[in-house]
């Protein structure tokens, strides 16, 4: 969280205040960014100066008050944007183009006649980079996804469908009281070349891609190994390795390479199998900048935290993902666990 | 879903074809509800005329192929606005403005040059009033969660704490393979003031509501019963009966009133401390059309599922909520459990 830096921002771009919308169904990553929550219908409104206000309605100023950073927290009573108007002065406005949608942009031109500005690029340009606090909790996010890999692996001859990894993945996660970040993927056999397949009653068999992650603090990890179930085939292993090299390779050469030089890299050596992107910045969101593809116009940085995670996907597939903190000198592996081939024999099958 | 009517309300207002644009973290639920799958990247054409095309990215093409009702799924291989150019003509193209963000429409409208309408109003009209699958799908979710909550009042001297009643709940969900519309409330004590609160280690004492939801496929219910643990005193009794009056009132005036009037009637008898809508359409989404507040403009039709919602929030909160099928004649009450006050004495605490 970077009020100060935001409000800089905002004085740089001549804007007077940003109103910050949430919805729980479709939320702002930025306000959850700026107010420690994302669950309530909501409005938070920055000016260039002073402390931020929070609008919730009355059915929802009781979570406000509990869970959000922000200490003004205000009840809706009347009309929203009387209140806004009332408490902020200016007639440049910062919104998010990336989340006003078409009707609401209409809406707030009619209610503020104001000049708005896209404030999209600001927090992307903040948010690239981490603060200590949010790589504590990415550190943190990730030694749980990390301990939950080990112990899901250890214990994977228990079981024998993609359903029942997910299941036992489930509830090391309710242990932890944690929240997952992204829906798991187990994609074991043939499914694993579907790079984001949903587990099914699939018996497990040959490469199990297990791809998952956790929030804590809200901040999330991204972590995948690819386990093989039986006896793999020389071209099999081959392949494996070739991922894992090239997974090595990608880490070893981050500050020697663009992020699209990185990608390029990675791409040369998998070839046309290799089907997304390199890498991308994890945070508050699970994909976020930088982009790690041959698009990528992004230079990596200290305080980025990102992921690296070549895969190979043709008759099976196969996917190493690690989460990475760019440090001054070098970097930092924040998930941590066994990337060499493990083989399992004995399932009980 | 109702593909065919959607096509003909194009063909009414002149839309050559309609893109429908999915994200996996703000998912549009029209996407869902013609493509019945809603945790892809992904992208529908539907014209006037013919069958519907869903977009999907290499990565994601697998998952759409096999859980989507869209028949021709096909593979995003190069730039996709040139792939829908060409397989769809027609210069007028409809989006939802409800969905579509204030950069996506700049993109769109440099890619396109096209005139866009406003599809929103059209998805709203539609599902206002549910198909006989989807009144099916609703009648399930609600038999369900019907038997989720009579398991958990039944157990509920079991457990201590708001938090411990919400695990409970989770377990229950996670056993039935179904997953949960909205975030559990469970609200015991001076808690139960919040409309909205979330669980925490809070003793359960007094006024507990316990508000609850699951999906089925993809279709959401949404129920609440509140419980009193101790001995209530006769004002508590007295305001718990009020609004279940009142709930008892909302739903045999159905027929006889509009929304708006129904409103107006609840609040006169609960006064002040009833803070929120007295009831929302149910669906794809958890809050949909028609609303049934003061100021609704909706009437109660055949074919409508809503929710009736009576509270008091003031020392304590109370809330009684049923889903209700709207039918010819009259209407079918989805959600089925005891509303008379249960008073629970001998917690072991």
């Amino acid at each position: 969280m970077k009020l100060k830096e935001f409000q800089n921002e905002l004085s740089k771009n001549k804007i007077d205040y940003a109103i910050i919308f949430n919805h729980p169904n479709k939320p702002d990553p930025n306000f959850k960014y700026l107010a420690g929550l994302d669950s309530i219908f909501s409005c938070l409104v920055v000016s260039k100066k002073g402390s931020p206000k929070l609008f919730a309605s009355i059915i929802e100023v009781g979570i406000a008050k509990h869970e959000s950073k922000i200490k003004d927290v205000i009840t809706i009573n009347k009309d929203l944007y009387a209140m806004i108007k009332k408490s902020f002065a200016g007639k440049n406005i910062g919104i998010n183009y990336n989340h006003i949608t078409i009707n609401m942009f209409n809406r707030l031109k009619k209610e503020f006649k104001a000049k708005f500005h896209d404030i999209s690029k600001i927090f992307d340009r903040l948010r690239i980079t981490k603060t200590k606090e949010e790589t504590n909790y990415l550190r943190k996010s990730c030694s749980y996804i990390s301990r939950i890999m080990q112990t899901t692996i250890s214990n994977i001859n228990k079981f024998k469908t993609e359903l029942q990894v997910k299941d036992f993945i489930e509830s090391q996660v309710k242990k932890l009281n944690l929240e997952l970040s992204f829906p798991i993927i187990v994609a074991s056999g043939k499914n694993s070349k579907d790079p984001h397949h949903f587990p099914t009653h699939e018996k497990l068999k040959g490469f199990t891609i297990i791809d998952i992650g956790v929030k804590y603090k809200g901040y999330c990890s991204d972590m995948t190994r690819t386990v093989y179930i039986g006896k793999p085939s020389k071209e099999e292993i081959h392949k494996y390795n070739l991922v894992l090299e090239s997974q090595l390779e990608s880490i070893k050469n981050l500050r020697k390479l663009s992020p699209a030089e990185l990608h390029k890299q990675a791409q040369k050596k998998l070839g046309k199998y290799f089907v997304h992107a390199l890498g991308h910045g994890v945070g508050i969101e699970i994909h976020e900048s930088p982009s790690i593809s041959t698009k990528s116009k992004d230079k990596f940085k200290e305080a980025m935290v990102i992921t690296i995670e070549p895969g190979y996907y043709d008759k099976f597939g196969i996917r190493i993902e690690d989460d990475i903190l760019i440090t001054k000198k070098g970097h930092e592996i924040l998930t941590k666990f066994n990337k060499e081939l493990i083989v399992i024999w004995f399932l009980n099958h």
